[in-house]
């Protein structure tokens, strides 16, 4: 059985992709995420999807778990306790994170500007696009990913650590929002995107939401493309897209409009 | 060959997780996420870890991925094409998505309030706690994962699609995006989250960030949990914690602390 197998084996593997046979290269000096959770096989994830991930398997950039569990107290390797002065739920255990993130340091510069140290939590500053380009241009991170009802205080304090949230809503654990966070930098980093997408980012940077796309067929159900699009007159498609553009940041995201008349010297109506 | 793998298989299953021998109960009536997308490989992701997955694997909620790739065009089941009137990127047809979503309908209400049809994209409503329990009083919902510059307007029209985004930053596609906003939603299915997570939820809802934690030990690296915590007098623990909260808020969210005393009917400062 174990001769066949094996045989079997080695066959398929050379009709697998490449993620599953071995790891990708980890070239010198690529940026890294290294990643303290509970749950190391949440990863790649996404994050081994289509450009990302190619660009992982090349070695533009580097991802490394490491796994929690092992540092945890007793026969149970038990990583969180109740909170001290009493309530719901259970924290994270200063000791046990304190381990996993000394370990994670080895190899890492001490500055936080060439490696930033974040805990993804409801509590941090909301992720901006600004924080994702700081991300980028940094040798890499440590991400910590909470479960439960937090982390020791103690930790946070020791490790210098960047409370980071993604929105304004409640989720399960850390390990989505870190995915979210590596997804939003790693694609800052030279070379990952095609020239096409990076090209397509310069027109996100105006502060205005995006306006329609359309693309064929001509004619859909009934609806036409509108018929600007298909006047082949440069000027008039760049106006209309930025009408839409402004129509849409004013009736949907009255702060950015907001923003935006700020930079462009004008006042936002409603306001004294 | 085959008889002996056949052997091999079936005396590895029953040691092999749940997830990995068969998909979980589809139980009738249960919330149901249906999600289309190129990358169906990348559901359930971390939606399938920890309490999500628990839930999952007891028919609590259901997820369904759609590919999207079998409803391209041509022998290479082309799913985008070039912007009309120019530009950089690749648009998803409008015909593709809408046939897609098309199967997805099928045996779905037609009322958006049961049944919320959503687009993961940057151009979205902020995705908040109150969207999130929105959707869980919904029986399910379709979530459309876009990739490259986005999708076709007439098919974001046709299907009455509710545009949604996690955050101000731009991702390399949806499907994080996806299993953010369906962690968020499922965590508040009844019966989802046990006990002690639920009561943990309360302590989120006053519009306070949450007070810092501290477990065992009680000493840790020169650093002692604060004496109030230790004190046992649940009177000054409760004021300490609310102090923290309420200073962590002015500090860290102005946006959420200016919200808090407009609640509280105080005047915030800085403002006429």
């Amino acid at each position: 059985m174990g001769r066949k197998s094996h045989g079997r084996l080695s066959i398929s593997a050379s009709r697998q992709p490449r993620s599953l046979m071995d790891e990708p290269p980890h070239i010198k000096g690529a940026w890294t995420a290294k990643i303290v959770t509970l749950f190391p096989d949440a990863f790649p994830g996404t994050l081994g999807l289509s450009l990302l991930g190619k660009a992982r398997e090349l070695g533009l950039w580097a991802l490394e778990t490491i796994d929690l569990r092992p540092f945890g107290i007793g026969k149970h390797h038990n990583v969180d306790d109740t909170p001290a002065g009493g309530g719901a739920g259970m924290v994270l255990r200063a000791d046990v994170v304190g381990a996993a993130l000394a370990q994670a340091r080895i190899g890492t510069p001490q500055d936080r500007t060439l490696w930033p140290v974040v805990y993804l939590s409801p509590r941090g500053a909301p992720l901006t696009q600004a924080m994702a380009q700081r991300y980028a241009q940094a040798e890499g991170m440590t991400l910590l990913c909470g479960r439960f009802e937090g982390v020791d205080e103690r930790v946070l304090e020791q490790f210098g650590i960047e409370e980071v949230s993604i929105g304004d809503f409640v989720l399960t654990g850390g390990e989505v929002a870190a995915q979210v966070l590596i997804d939003a930098t790693v694609r800052l980093i030279p070379g990952v995107l095609g020239n096409a997408e990076s090209a397509v980012e310069e027109s996100h940077s105006n502060g205005l939401l995006e306006h329609p796309q359309y693309t064929k067929p001509a004619e859909w159900e009934g609806c036409a493309i509108p018929e600007v699009l298909m006047s082949g007159h440069h000027g008039r498609i760049e106006k209309w897209r930025h009408e839409m553009s402004e129509a849409l940041t004013r009736t949907r995201r009255p702060d950015l409009w907001a923003q935006y008349l700020q930079k462009q010297g004008k006042s936002g109506d409603g306001e004294a």
